[in-house]
């Protein structure tokens, strides 16, 4: 796997059940992935020796995130290194405009390359303000992403974005009522399966919290969505799983985002689902069949522990364990990273029946994670 | 942790998930723990110097195994590292007589220690023929116990056994219904819980299925063997988790062995209860509260994966691929070992509502994983 941040991490250990030990490739030695794996290669990404050395030492490349450069993996491919995802079905992660281009008919906002102001204030003009701009490629958690208000707007940011190199479109501001996200895989031989749709709650373009599955979400719509999941998987010739990431809104739902690998917003199945979506994802690239994808409880939720505004004064251990004194039931998983500000270092999932007794719990639960503190007045010395 | 077989590279597991990588001490880097670990020392665990450099790295000293001679362990604990379980605890695992004595008023089988032949001859004489011959350390999976038929046998085998320098002990053989066991935590603090109480089927002396829960116990009397199981982890001091293996027979149970340490008979708690026993474990020896251990389906299956009489027509993975096509909801824990016959070397879980139909699907899972052959004749092609 290439990166060896969480999402590798989390992969190892559904590695080592299947027999396997992953090999990752790390730019350091205290990377998450790094922390637990035995066989780490150190190298960068973007360096097409460091890619080719580490894809000959393993049966089948994978990758943590998507930022691989995709002329390095054709290289690799026609070198006839194993890719999966494929260079192909990854440029669909890596390049928004083009998987709006290859998905319009499945449904995405209007949407259009911006390559002058004039672009911009055009579409703005005919679709609506505000109107959000995005980097074509590399933005995640919020980058990337720039809300224009206004036609004065739209100029200085275009205009500076452009300066700067950056590849840019402009898409409608969709009235939404909430986002959604389906989590798919797809083997190499064609098999293709999904978990239960998931709501995602954002706050400041960083996911907190996953509620599965999605409340309140009708049946038939919900067969819907995972029917376009594997349908999207289909097209673009997924090998792995991906995140669909999804807006809701009166008049259905439409694509927001791709992300062809393990995704946040499947986390919640490692305890909640009868397969991961790391088991899954180690099966889709060796092309065993799939495992079943059944939730294990009514109601799971997910909910991340974020690095603290400002450091606490209790330190993690500590923290662990009043968190498992007062929850007894709370699954963590603890990346091993450096504590900063909003950096996702871990998340909690929890199980029931209720959702709001659930997603009370998993969010008081990953909020003392983050900074010692009950956000519920809990005093620890019983007092 | 001191030794890297399947009950460390498990440990390690859920120690990714606390933040943690475990350190094992290793007799050689193709062991199942080693293999998945970037925190490998190499070393014997008969060697003090090897175990005091490792226990001198590590924050806390823990085992695979009850094999750490007890004189060592405490040589460390008065030079300062911590051990847990402590050599007091662990004894009771390491020496049946020993454990006997301590526990005879909590329900064991007569017994006696074994210095000369008619030691063995007068217990067999008084409390019956045939009765069980145990060596006092060492022994496992069947190895170290010898029936003793009739006098005659008990002069030729005992007299063979302390020729050779074994210590030795004799025990009534119990008539017994079938095992029990229950697994049991405890922390530093004093914090103790056990899981349900298990049956464990044995055949040749090796355990090859367990069902949780053990099928039919009267919850009244689950309820005392969990007690029964808190006071000895009590008495004996205990610190991580430990098996209690017990005879359910006509008059109650009466205790068998002990290991101070995570055990076959909690497999099944990896994906069967809330807490597996190798998250607590872990949470046991660094002082945490311990986890809330829930049986998450009516009926939990494990059945052990044991290496072949012969080598398979079909290869290990080739395996894994035709059981995920058919048990889609199977649990597959491979330990990276070389297939040797009768060797332990993966295990699989099943869940559900129905004794029989898990039970069946995790026997026929491990039978075609060991053998490449389905016991009920399924034919793989579909013809």
């Amino acid at each position: 796997m290439v990166g060896a941040g969480q999402l590798a991490r989390m992969t190892h250990q559904a590695a080592v059940a299947l027999g396997q030990s992953l090999h990752v490739l790390a730019n350091s030695l205290d990377e998450p992935a790094a922390l637990v794996s035995p066989n780490t290669s150190l190298g960068s990404h973007t360096d097409l020796e460091a890619l080719r050395a580490f894809g000959k030492s393993v049966d089948v490349l994978t990758f943590d995130h998507e930022h691989v450069p995709g002329e390095h993996l054709r290289t690799l491919v026609a070198e006839g290194i194993r890719v999966h995802p494929a260079p192909e079905a990854l440029v669909h992660a890596q390049n928004k405009l083009l998987m709006r281009e290859r998905l319009a008919d499945l449904g995405v906002p209007p949407f259009t390359e911006v390559l002058s102001v004039d672009d911009a204030v055009k579409f703005g003009n005919e679709h609506g303000w505000p109107c959000v701009l995005k980097s074509i490629s590399g933005g995640y958690d919020g980058r990337g992403v720039w809300m224009l208000d206004d036609p004065a707007a739209a100029e200085t940011t275009v205009a500076e974005l452009l300066e700067a190199g950056t590849p840019l479109m402009v898409e409608q501001k969709v009235s939404m009522r909430r986002e959604l996200a389906v989590m798919v895989a797809r083997s190499p031989f064609g098999q293709g399966g999904t978990w239960p749709v998931v709501e995602t709650v954002q706050v400041n373009g960083i996911c907190v919290e996953v509620l599965a599955p999605a409340p309140g979400l009708d049946p038939d719509r919900a067969d819907a969505i995972q029917d376009l999941a594997l349908r999207i998987a289909d097209r673009i010739g997924l090998t792995g799983v991906m995140a669909v990431e999804l807006f809701d809104t009166d008049d259905g739902v439409v694509i927001n985002e791709l992300a062809t690998r393990p995704h946040n917003s499947g986390h919640w199945t490692i305890e909640g689902a009868r397969t991961s979506q790391f088991e899954q994802h180690l099966r889709a690239v060796l092309d065993y069949p799939l495992g079943a994808t059944d939730q294990l409880a009514p109601v799971v939720v997910m909910a991340n522990v974020l690095g603290a505004p400002a450091s606490p004064a209790m330190g993690p251990d500590e923290r662990l364990h009043h968190l498992f004194a007062r929850f007894r039931d709370a699954h963590v998983h603890n990346y091993g990273k450096q504590e900063r500000p909003g950096r996702k270092i871990g998340h909690v999932t929890m199980l029931g029946t209720d959702l709001d007794d659930v997603r009370r719990r998993a969010s008081l639960a990953a909020h003392w994670l983050s900074r010692g503190e009950w956000a519920d007045g809990y005093d620890i010395h019983g007092g």
